[in-house]
């Protein structure tokens, strides 16, 4: 169930109830693609960093450990030790990013294995059934993710085949939860929105997707390719016809800036790999723009990364011992930056947050853009 | 000041006062080789595993970051944060089991870095003067540490030469901690018994260096080489000629029945990088023996690595996820297997000084010895 508390011209405050306990939007998901997060970080640490949803991916726990595995071990959530929201993404984007050899009928996708080559059957109905064994909070509808740009015809064809199989996800999900031994029978579902960088044929797709009543929509296939201007217009576009009561949630987007624009354009959901990325690459976000660690300048500085940040590593470490430890290869310079970056994310959401709490979103998005841009 | 509380047996039970705290003995030491644990672990994780002292590497952190950052930053505890004892070898055992192109003359010894094979010279007095600069709390003189077995005539000239080595370390120790700007005016300095494998050499040598009255002693050049029986020898050997009133360090052993064995035979300090390197390739120390969680049979296993530990590891995952993450090549595997190691490592010390504190050594000693090296 979402609410909206509160909007700001297109920019939405609210809180989505869900079995798992409520998330507070616009919301940044914290992700964790094999059951755990890059860097060393475990469900504990997602707990200080003040993560709200951890996001798994389908496609990486089917292929490891299986699906099965994890309902023995009673769902993702016991298995990874974490008892807030989880959402899992349905596989598709891995499925046309990682895997090869693909081959896409009106059933389903055939593909190798990016682990051992071995061919793999994934369809809608597929992708539903090992969602419902991890037992997430929110599946993803399984589709089709084409990247920036691709010819109209194809984007066409693709966008049409995501209805017919968002369908068959619904029918399957709403099957799947009924039966006796489900361990999350309240599973919601999310649908995606597809047409690449075509306004039509994401107007279209959108419309046709929100008449399946479902319970959030995402805008998907964006920062695969085109520019973050095409990104916004087309966020601008859809929006229109995303239903107004339902969380909306852009997929792997993106930088700071990239957010504070979405959520200006109506976003609520968000999840991306860069704050852990970028900090495995010692590339710090700071409340005074980005920084590289291995900069020599640092190597004698006393400062915490952020001077401004609450988290575990700024309020215990110095930039001059991080930058050694990135230096010496040590695992823990990654594991105290990717602290540090999700953290930081976060944190910006909560600020986000309270700015739309006290109406001057406007003005603090403004400012803020202008500095989380710099490198320093 | 070290303080014998009990003994039992050549069993010791002691507690060692130092300008950061007291020790209580026997005790392991946690190897934080660069001034971090392996495994992605910091001086806020050692807290959690009961660590009494850490250990850094002298030689690791001249050639990176270099003691002058070190010292610029405060020192030691400062840079890595952490306010216990700090134990710092003296670079001795790296230059010969690390560093190639080794020359060896009275001075001290040339070498090459295995980083960037940089020429490095270094003598006891640059030792000294590097571990004054780090600032730890307990300073290791500078020896030269053979392979076992070698010739007895090479074992003898090297052996006298270490012996002459630490008077220069001493003396150098004792300008450094008069120096007005020494960030620890009260570092300690422990000599370091050689000798190979042979009885007399090893007797002589530590009658010549208790005649130095240092803060302690140990028995270097073991485990490099001599089988288990061979190194209890030298330990029961050279025993009777350590100062009864010293804390007493066998360098680098070794796994829970050498600890268990050495204990009985009168020694206090321990350190060992086993129990971090075993649990980065899934070799767990429990309490009923050694497991390998890449083992099929845990892959559905919904108990902690050890039902009877109090870590964090064993507190919140199952060995079904560890064993998952393993396999998927997650940095959190060797996190959190590297965290439970220690943890056993720390608590078989705290089972010690338990059994010692009542009277109850001998018997604790050889049921653990039966179980803890079993493989299940």
């Amino acid at each position: 169930m979402f609410n909206k508390i509160k909007t700001e011209g297109k920019a939405r405050r609210g809180c989505f109830t869900t079995v798992h306990g409520t998330i507070q939007t616009p919301v940044f998901m914290n992700v964790g693609t094999a059951a755990a997060i890059k860097g060393g970080l475990s469900s504990l640490d997602l707990k200080d960093i003040g993560c709200q949803v951890e996001l798994s991916n389908t496609y990486h726990l089917h292929v490891r450990p299986g699906e099965k595995i994890v309902k023995e071990m009673g769902g993702l959530h016991k298995f990874m030790n974490w008892d807030r929201p989880i959402l899992t993404d349905s596989g598709g984007f891995q499925v046309f990013s990682l895997a090869k050899l693909r081959n896409i009928t009106e059933e389903g996708v055939t593909f190798s294995s990016h682990i051992d080559g071995k061919r793999i059957f994934m369809s809608p109905e597929m992708s539903m059934q090992i969602q419902s064994a991890l037992a997430s909070t929110i599946a993803m509808a399984f589709d089709e993710c084409i990247e920036n740009p691709a010819p109209r015809n194809y984007v066409q064809k693709s966008a049409d085949r995501t209805v017919r199989w968002l369908q068959r996800c619904k029918n399957e999900m709403q099957r799947l939860s009924a039966l006796p031994d489900t361990i999350n029978p309240n599973q919601l579902l999310f649908g995606i929105n597809q047409g690449g960088t075509y306004a039509d044929i994401r107007i279209e797709n959108m419309k046709a997707i929100a008449q399946m009543d479902l319970d959030g929509y995402a805008i998907g296939g964006l920062a695969v390719g085109e520019t973050a201007e095409e990104m916004y217009d087309i966020i601008e576009t859809v929006e229109p016809y995303m239903t107004d009561h339902k969380p909306r949630y852009l997929m792997g987007v993106g930088t700071p800036v990239n957010i504070l624009e979405a959520v200006y354009r109506g976003v609520d959901f968000f999840d991306c790999v860069m704050p852990s990325r970028n900090a495995r690459h010692g590339h710090i976000f700071t409340s005074s723009g980005i920084l590289n660690i291995m900069n020599e300048k640092y190597a004698q500085d006393q400062t915490p990364l952020d001077p401004n940040c609450d988290c575990q590593t700024c309020r215990n470490f110095s930039r001059s011992y991080i930058r050694h430890l990135f230096k010496a290869k040590e695992m823990l310079a990654m594991r105290l930056a990717v602290i540090h970056n999700l953290r930081f994310y976060n944190r910006l959401m909560e600020d986000i947050r309270l700015a739309l709490d006290e109406n001057r979103y406007e003005s603090f998005y403004k400012q803020q853009k202008e500095i989380l841009g710099k490198r320093i």
